[in-house]
């Protein structure tokens, strides 16, 4: 479908820029957002503006949702074609921390439901397509979720959120953290969801996220045998305007869902 | 130093053998040691040897305390030279695990105390080093801790430990999680601990390590202008027999330690 060849084509050619700026971060401009851990950088907009300006050309006419620069909407015709992008996902970590875990994540979506997507890790080089009915592939070759189906054999991917929701995110997986056989939190929602596509992890957590952080990972993850609710069990809708939700390998969906207290 | 020459030049070699291992890591023998989440890959075990074998040429005599084979021991005689070592710290991630979260870790300890420490990251190639009062180096240039002294800005790191020892990690960290700016877990001491050498984190939480884990890690966050002690505030020694700490940026030490339950 050419809408999948763009978007793996796009961010091939993004993800070139990206790396590019973390090997040179130290001089990156960086901007607040609400909260000090809340960031932005020109690395972020300046991957959006390409790819706007590219989907401008080539699919002239379909919305854009996206996190920056004021895309950050809901369609007012739901059925229409929609492409929806999170330009860095994992920003703290691109500024800050020691392995490059952030990704680039755009998907297509008709309906309100995602049809085609993918995601870069560029400095890493990993990249996650999928398309609706055709499974999911990590650089090419099919990817799917892990068969352990037991809790105490399973490993949990959480976020924490930022302070002011802390609580929230910390209520919600409490029973979780006492249950599950090993914890991981990387500050980054597609590599969380992209290890469990993988088979790297069994389930993720996270009370907070916007449709431009989970619209190409829920195709990948689903495509790749594993199972995405809402935090009390109901379908996950890409504008449906809620905001926690829980992915798993599909097996151990329920027992977790059992665990959370939304 | 020459003790310290040795451990680049030992990390550097046994880094391109385990960096061969985890792209190969499909083919990789795992075993399982106490539960299943803590697990033993032929990598380490061949890590180990190789050094234990150089140690043996080059400083025939000095005792060898390491994570596998039956090294995990105190010395007898604690003003002894000895090398801590931990083959592959992250074993976890080395095997499951999108990103290669996972270091070699070799000190060279007098009198209970490390006075020359090296940590390589063998796939993003980071080599951390230091000496007693000569400061630490990341890949060469010297680093230094955060001067972040906000809680609300400071990012924790925080390891949730194996399912029989969980509530006691929940313990320690509860108060934590309600205050600091971000949480991250990566399963891997030595990464959370350089992190913080290198101000991309300002303090690190674990319940339950063992001298190989911090031995390299405690002089480079120490060289580096950061603090370590118990979690009840009490000096961090080799072999005290001790589990618990605590390592921060030093600015938020005693803060950090005043919402700590140990």
């Amino acid at each position: 479908m050419k809408e999948l060849e763009f978007i793996e084509g796009i961010l091939q050619e993004t993800a070139v820029y990206a790396k590019e700026k973390y090997a040179d971060r130290m001089n990156l401009d960086v901007s607040m957002k609400d909260e000090t851990t809340n960031i932005l950088t020109e690395a972020d907009l300046e991957v959006q503006r390409r790819v706007v300006e590219r989907l401008d050309k080539e699919f002239h006419g379909d919305l854009v949702v996206a996190e920056e620069a004021g895309l950050d909407r809901n369609p007012s015709d739901e059925g229409c074609r929609c492409w929806v992008m999170d330009p860095i996902d994992g920003t703290q970590n691109f500024v800050r921390g020691l392995f490059p875990i952030f990704g680039i994540s755009l998907a297509f979506a008709v309906g309100g439901r995602s049809v085609a997507g993918g995601i870069i890790m560029p400095v890493m080089g990993d990249l996650f397509l999928a398309e609706e009915g055709a499974g999911a592939t990590r650089s090419g070759k099919r990817i799917r979720v892990s068969g352990i189906d037991d809790i105490t054999s399973a490993k949990l991917e959480v976020d924490f959120v930022r302070l002011s929701r802390r609580d929230v995110a910390l209520k919600a997986a409490g029973k979780v953290f006492q249950t599950v056989g090993a914890v991981r939190s990387k500050g980054c929602a597609v590599a969380a969801l992209c290890s469990i596509a993988n088979g790297d992890a069994e389930a993720y957590i996270h009370v907070g996220l916007r449709p431009w952080d989970y619209a190409a990972a829920q195709l990948i993850v689903e495509e790749a045998g594993g199972k995405l609710t809402r935090l009390d069990g109901s379908p996950l809708e890409l504008f449906d305007g809620k905001s926690g939700l829980l992915a798993s390998n599909g097996i151990l969906h329920k027992e977790f869902l059992s665990l959370i207290e939304a």
